[in-house]
């Protein structure tokens, strides 16, 4: 299923008991209409205030349920910040998080003075002026497959390897809007959070590309990289 | 000054005891800063949920303050679902509700199945698809001067007379979204909700054209004109 959620009032996907969670809500929602316990397993797990655009998780339920009936159930019945946008039957072995070949987040920021009452929740905010050519040298360095251990925050997290292939690091400016757009095959924790706090500095002047670089190669995570703010981070798409 | 709002958290614009409301906000800012208290008046006064991308209003205090200072401050210590976007200094008898001269409202609509988490608080939802040439049909009926009484919730509260002249009232589609542009030289208590409810009913093909002409000349408000939900509404724009 593909999922989209306005994080604000989450602490992230993974269940955890006394604090509301999109895991912990999408396991109540579906085990109350199937009448049994499930386990819901998402493509990848999203931290405290990051939003979805199109999360992908699946779960497995005794019973083949009728699946548009299911939908509409489950939006009934989830607090009306997680909406289940789609539903398909999938392979007896699909994994929603081993088979992703690769994903896309995009992170806003509001570029101006006063942040618009009407987006507040969805939008990082920097004051100052963003340099975006800046950016750009700053995101190209980053590009193509490297160890991304100094772009991540406890890098070694649950993984093997902190080598990604970053395919995608483009930044773009509408008006007060400026969005970066990431995509890897995969991304470590907190990795797109670091590239955006590396990518505003850049922009502010106070890192230049050859820094990002330096950075990059150091393999180590250091104060010069800060992780920029949840509320600007959205899990956009999700390949298979 | 120019203000902006997400009314979702707010039980409207004027000030009432036990309940937050924008006034009662605006005043506690800016009487902490200008260290008296302050009465603030606006444009017109929005309902509970009901949004504004430009109120205007005005308020009297002893000392002349640094502008600039005073709007840094007060969006310093407004809560974030209130900004104050700009401040100039009026001429003495300069009145935000009496001088106005016109004011346009915007209704925004999610016309599709699955409302989006992240615009769920600022449309109105009307899961069928709506016929926006029925629409349009039934929006230029209205067009012009007219006694508003049938189009308003308890049409004579606060005012001598009902009569309006209405000179805009259009409907846009972009996607999944329908937009309602509504000018006039004033509005009716609930007015605009009215002529939103008729609008979407006009849209469902269960009131037409000639129908809401006859309501409007019957004075009379009946139960075919629903009140539109508030989450929809924005006052966008108020002219002097």
């Amino acid at each position: 299923m593909t999922l989209a959620y306005d994080g604000t009032a989450y602490a992230g996907w993974q269940i955890q008991p006394g604090a509301p969670t999109i895991q912990g809500a999408m396991e109540e929602a579906i085990g109350a209409i199937a009448g049994e316990p499930v386990r819901v397993h998402c493509s990848g797990r999203t931290d405290t205030g990051v939003h979805a655009r199109a999360q992908v998780a699946h779960f497995d339920v005794s019973k083949r349920p009728a699946l548009p009936r299911l939908l509409a159930g489950l939006n009934a019945t989830l607090p009306v910040d997680i909406r289940v946008l789609s539903m398909t039957r999938a392979a007896p072995d699909f994994h929603a998080r081993r088979h992703a070949t690769g994903k896309q987040y995009r992170y806003h920021i509001w570029n101006g003075r006063i942040v618009p009452p009407f987006v507040r929740t969805y939008r990082a905010h920097v004051a100052r002026p963003l340099d975006i050519p800046a950016m750009r040298a700053a995101a190209d360095v980053l590009l193509g497959e490297h160890d991304f251990a100094a772009y991540s925050a406890n890098p070694n997290r649950d993984v093997a390897s902190t080598v990604r292939d970053l395919r995608i690091l483009r930044v773009a400016r509408k008006g007060n809007e400026v969005i970066l757009v990431a995509e890897s095959n995969g991304f470590l924790y907190r990795m797109v959070r670091s590239l955006a706090g590396y990518l505003i500095r850049a922009g502010l002047g106070e890192l230049s590309a050859a820094d990002g670089r330096e950075i990059l190669e150091s393999r180590v995570r250091t104060a010069a990289i800060p992780t920029a703010p949840p509320q600007g981070l959205f899990l956009w798409k999700v390949y298979y």
